[in-house]
C-alpha cells in the first residue's frame, strides 16, 4: 500500500542518493565519494600519517553520521538505507580511500547489523595488510542493565566519541593509543532517552512507532526500539529528575568533571532543549559534578521524532581538551564558549 | 481553556525565562544579562573600538536569535515572548552593555512591532549621545511584491544578514560602513517559504495555523502568516522549481555568484533539506548562478513547524569573503567546507 506522507521527497526509493546529492552540492570541497557503491563517502584530502577513522550507520538520522566527517572530526562514513545498516563494502571503501599507514580506527553503534558489517569490513582490510582497530559505542543505559553492559544500544553519546577520537586523531594518536582511549571513554559514557511523537519513514510512510498522545516512553530507541516504561507527558523537571535517577548509578564517584549533552530526536524545539538542560545541569550539579563541557542541540536525530536524549561523559584532562578542540562538521554545532577564545586569539 | 501539549516544558508562563537559565548554565564563559528585564544577553567581553551589532526578536526561533551572539557574530540580543517582539528596554540595554564609543547597529526583521520597539529603543540610545544605526530586514518575496519591498517581512535571510554584518564589524568597520555594506546586502537577499504542519504554541498549546494533511502553503510566514497559495504537498524537485520561478525575477542579471541557504522551521529532517537543496542547486546553476556559499540547517525555526525556505543572496568579493569568515556561535551550524582550511592551516 502506498502512504501518502508530509515529507518533502522525489523518489522514495532513493531518499539517501537524492541526500547525498545534495550533500556532495553543497560541500564540494570537502567530500568525495570512495568507491563505487555511492554510498561511501570520504573527506577530500587524506591526511598522511595520522589514523584514518571511519565511521557509519542508518541513514536517517542526519546530520549523524556524515556530519562528523570533517577536520578534527573523522575521516570517512558509510551511509545505509534509512535506520539500516551499511553494507560491508562501503565501509571498506572508505577505510582504503582515507588510510596512509597509520591503520583504521572503525567507531559505531552496537546494533547486530553494523556489528557484522562492520566487522566484516574490518576482515577485508586485515586481509590488505591494513591494521585495524574496532570501538563499539553501547551509552544506553536503558537498553540493559549495567551487568550486561555489551547489549547496550548506541545512541548520541557516539557524537562525543567521533569527536574525542577525532581530535585524538588530529594531534598524531597512534592506533593503539587512540583505539585505547577512544575505548575508555566509551565505558564513560551514559545515555538515556525518552520520546513522545514517532517519525515517518521516508522509504515506507509508516511510524517509527506507536504512542497516544501526552504520553512518552522512556528509553525508547533511536529507531524506536522498545523503552522500559510508557508514563504521562513530564515536565522538563520531572523528567530530569527521572533521568538523573537512571544515570547516577552508572557513575564512577566522586563524579567530577563532566561532558552534559542533550540531543533532541529532530522535533523537539531547542526551547524544550535548553529548559531541559537547565534542570539537568542543576541536577548533576547537585550531586557534585562540575560540567566542563555542554552541549545541546540535534546532533542525532530519528527523522521528525519528538523526544530527546541525555548523555554523561565523565572526562579527564584528555577527554576534556579533546572535546573542546577546534573542528569543523557539518553536525558539530559551534558552541559560544569558544568567543572568548577567538576574541583573545585575534582570529578575526 | 487549559490545553494539553507534547512539550517539555515546566511553566508554560516561563518558558522564555527557563530557556535563558538554561542557555547560560550551558554557555557561562559566552553570555551575560544586560540590565535587569532579563531578556537582554551580551557576549561576556566587549570589543573595545569595534560598531556593536545589537539583534532581537520574538523567542521560540531557537538557535535564533541568541544563537548568532558570539565572536565574527553579533553582540547582543533582546528576547521577546514566543513569536512576539522584545520591548525597547532590554534592546537598549543589550547595546548599552556592547557600546564602546564606536556606535550601534541595531538589525532586526520587518516586522511591526519589531520595528516600533528598535526604533523606541534607537531613541533612548540616541539621547544617551551614542551613535545609531537601523538595518531592517526584509528577504520574503512572497509577503508582498516587489514594488512594494518595505512592506516585506524579514525570514531566514536575517541569519546571513547577521553574519555579513559580524565579520565586517569583526574586520573594524565603521558604523556608517557597516551600516551601509549591510543595507546593500538587504537588498541583493532574497526568500521564500512553504510549511506544511503547525507548531504548537508553548504558552498557550494551541497551533499556529491549521492545514489539512498532504497540503502545503507556499509563503506561508515563520508565525503562521497566511501565505500565497495552498497546495497539494510537492516533490522536493516540484517545490524548488515553482520557488525558483518566484525568485529568479527578483535577482539582478547577470545572476552571477550567490550563497544558497536551505533554512529547516523545525521538523522537516535534514534528510529533506539536503535533497531539497540538491534540487535547489541544480535549477539556480543551470540558470547561470555560480554557488558561492552554502548553508542548510534549522537556522530560524518556529518551533516543531514542517517546512523550509530558501534564501539566495547575490554575492560580491566583501560578502562571499563576510559569509566564510571564522565565527563563533551557537546557531552557525559548523560548514565543512573550511575542513581543507583547516587541514592546511594546521590549526589541529
Amino acid at each position: 500500500m502506498f502512504r501518502k506522507m508530509n515529507k518533502l521527497v522525489d523518489n522514495r526509493d532513493k531518499v539517501v542518493d537524492d541526500m547525498i546529492q545534495g550533500i556532495l552540492r553543497a560541500y564540494p570541497q570537502s567530500f568525495r565519494m570512495a568507491g563505487t557503491s555511492g554510498r561511501a563517502i570520504a573527506v577530500h584530502q587524506k591526511k598522511e600519517g595520522k589514523v584514518g577513522i571511519v565511521i557509519g550507520g542508518g541513514s536517517g538520522h542526519e546530520p549523524a553520521f556524515i556530519g562528523y566527517v570533517g577536520a578534527g572530526l573523522t575521516d570517512g562514513v558509510a551511509l545505509g538505507n534509512v535506520f539500516a545498516s551499511p553494507a560491508p563494502q562501503p565501509i571498506y571503501d572508505a577505510a582504503k580511500a582515507v588510510e596512509s599507514g597509520a591503520g583504521i580506527l572503525l567507531i559505531y553503534g552496537n546494533y547486530m547489523g553494523d556489528c557484522m558489517n562492520f566487522e566484516m569490513a574490518a576482515d577485508m582490510l586485515e586481509s590488505d595488510g591494513i591494521a585495524v582497530r574496532r570501538v563499539i559505542v553501547n551509552d544506553d543505559v536503558a537498553s540493559a542493565p549495567r551487568s550486561e553492559r555489551d547489549r547496550r544500544r548506541g545512541i548520541a553519546g557516539e557524537v562525543l566519541i567521533y569527536k574525542l577520537a577525532g581530535a585524538l586523531a588530529a594531534e598524531g594518536a597512534s592506533l593503539e593509543k587512540l583505539a585505547e582511549e577512544t575505548q575508555s571513554a566509551v565505558d564513560n559514557t551514559f545515555s538515556i532517552g525518552a520520546a513522545w511523537s514517532p517519525c515517518t519513514l521516508p522509504e515506507t510512510g509508516l511510524q517509527s512507532f506507536e504512542i497516544e498522545p501526552h504520553q512518552m516512553e522512556l528509553g525508547l530507541g533511536v529507531h524506536g526500539e522498545p523503552g522500559i516504561k510508557r508514563v504521562d507527558m513530564m515536565t522538563a523537571h520531572a523528567l530530569a529528575e527521572t533521568f538523573s535517577k537512571l544515570l547516577l548509578p552508572e557513575l564512577s564517584l566522586p563524579i567530577g568533571r563532566i561532558a552534559l549533552f542533550v540531543d533532541g530526536l529532530g522535533a523537539t524545539s531547542l526551547m524544550e532543549q535548553y529548559i531541559f538542560y537547565g534542570k539537568m545541569h542543576d541536577i548533576m550539579v547537585n550531586h557534585g559534578a562540575c560540567v566542563a563541557e555542554s552541549l545541546v542541540g540535534n546532533f542525532i536525530t530519528s527523522q521528525e521524532m519528538s523526544g530527546l536524549s541525555v548523555t554523561v561523559m565523565q572526562v579527564n584532562d584528555l577527554r576534556e581538551k579533546a572535546l573542546r578542540a577546534p573542528s569543523d562538521g557539518m553536525g558539530w554545532v559551534r558552541h559560544t564558549d569558544l568567543c572568548n577564545v577567538m576574541r583573545s586569539g585575534g582570529s578575526q
